[in-house]
């Protein structure tokens, strides 16, 4: 147990995630009405929106009401996601609300850039390189390297922990070349592809290669395996996570509707608690904030605490 | 991962956690249809009836016609769940179908004990003393010490590992003086407190007093840990595990109809074949019992791997 961290810090991103896929449709008041309650929990990031074209997204062509509306509360950070040059001026609009800082985004299957962007590695290799070169152009900094289905693909099958460092290491030659200085390393499971030796196979050869590099987690729950990747994770020495209240959000490539979404953050949260590493949110007012967001979706949630409670509430109750 | 077992024997208990908590009416056809079903799937042990008061549990008021209606698969071992000795009685007159085996039930919680079975812990090590003795009088063999709410109590908060090491020694005392030979050690996450740390803490303690004796988990999902505490479980070199396809079941104890129930058994399996552990089990086939069990019970089951799909089936695509 020695080798966990003694605090994880955690990216709730239940508002984005969750509002792109839902059917809905959701109201900005009730978008802002989330946003507001997951501020008073103890979250220090928030993703609130997502600046993408309307027309491939509707269940965000309400961003800039979102953006303007909720009310921020100091010490919180929010970001919108964007994905161009676009999305970020829509963003930077909004630079006295959030937080704005540039990512390397790739993806560590060949069958999923294509499939999911349309474009060769090679495209999206030079596509990122004028992303970067932007944001410099822009002085806005870009700290952050992803890879996206970096535990596997629904396209191309298992993805090596070798492609992955050669992934990253494309990242840290566009910024090298663009001028930044990356500090931490996202891995995503896009399609429910980890599995906890996964990830210690693939977490371990990324520390080896870059011992001193900070490393975030974005994991899907799509076969249910998300908290005992997480708990991997942490084992090996995550210390970041992005997951959505309730488990808010899905999988559009799974195929299925009734797909799960990401790694719940009540979930995660009692994960840590009981292990003793700190968090910073108020898990009891969280999984109010998750049955918020079961009454705003209109469906029940994967997240189990909305419907079981914490452990400390019914400590309370049998002291 | 050297410690981790060669091979995981599941016990599926999806018929009988699941109709029995089932608003229902769940037909026997139903019931007889699911359980050969599983048959086919390469189980090994599938527990397919409650042999209990039908007007506690009037779910399975049709044990008899369940328990004579399958059609048993060689090699197969099917199991009758019964708590006394009119259970037993009823249990006996399938002995040509069914395997029958005794176990000395206990709780490692005061207040469950009371609010569960109306009894103190003395009165229920009492009864126990008599149903092993029942059993050994009509020669049927008591090998098993089972400890529910192992992990943690929502009547009584926390349990601490030299509580459930106090009440397997209870029990290894009940079967000394029965004079029966006790081979496994079933812990109960009843109530869904367990989580990676406290499984270390606990099976850690109690392979550390009986070296030797093979340790079975009933894990339920109630907080969304279970598939990371089955993880944490064969780390400590447990290898057997109940579990129910779809995730079937419930938690009655959670005071939420919509509780999650049961470990899923195709996220045990899949969790088990990524690491390279053997369960006899055909993933695929497994998932589409848990589709067809969605059908039955007539509304979404927690199994992720129904609505996502088995990584294999993907695999094969992608090839």
């Amino acid at each position: 147990m020695s080798d966990l961290p003694q605090h994880v810090e955690i990216h709730e991103e239940g508002p984005r995630e969750g509002f792109q896929i839902e059917p809905g449709p959701i109201s900005s008041a009730d978008k802002i009405r989330l946003i507001d309650a997951l501020s008073e929990t103890g979250l220090h990031h928030i993703q609130v929106c997502s600046f993408v074209n309307p027309r491939l997204v509707p269940g965000w062509a309400d961003a800039e009401a979102v953006a303007a509306g909720f009310t921020p509360k100091p010490g919180v950070h929010y970001t919108g996601l964007y994905f161009n040059g676009n999305g970020l001026d829509r963003a930077l609009a909004f630079k006295d609300r959030l937080t704005i800082g540039g990512a390397i985004s790739l993806t560590a299957s060949v069958g999923f850039t294509k499939k999911n962007l349309n474009r060769t590695p090679e495209e999206n290799i030079a596509q990122m390189k004028r992303h970067a070169e932007l944001h410099v152009s822009k002085g806005i900094p870009v700290t952050r390297v992803g890879v996206m289905a970096a535990f596997g693909c629904n396209y191309q099958g298992d993805i090596a922990p070798a492609t992955v460092i050669k992934t990253l290491e494309d990242g840290m030659g566009i910024a090298a070349e663009a001028g930044c200085e990356i500090s931490l390393f996202s891995l995503a499971d896009t399609m429910g592809w980890a599995t906890p030796v996964r990830i210690e196979r693939t977490v371990g050869a990324v520390r080896e290669r870059w011992p001193d590099m900070k490393i975030s987690l974005h994991l899907h729950d799509t076969r249910g395996l998300a908290v005992a990747n997480a708990h991997a994770g942490m084992k090996m020495g995550v210390t970041r996570f992005d997951s959505t209240v309730g488990g808010l959000g899905g999988c559009p490539f799974a195929g299925q509707p009734k797909a799960a979404g990401n790694i719940c953050t009540e979930e995660l949260v009692l994960l840590c608690e009981e292990m003793g590493i700190d968090t910073g949110v108020d898990l009891d007012k969280l999984i109010e904030v998750g049955r918020m967001a079961e009454e705003i979706v209109g469906h029940q949630l994967p997240g189990e605490l909305i419907h079981a409670g914490s452990l400390d509430a019914f400590r309370r109750m049998a002291a």
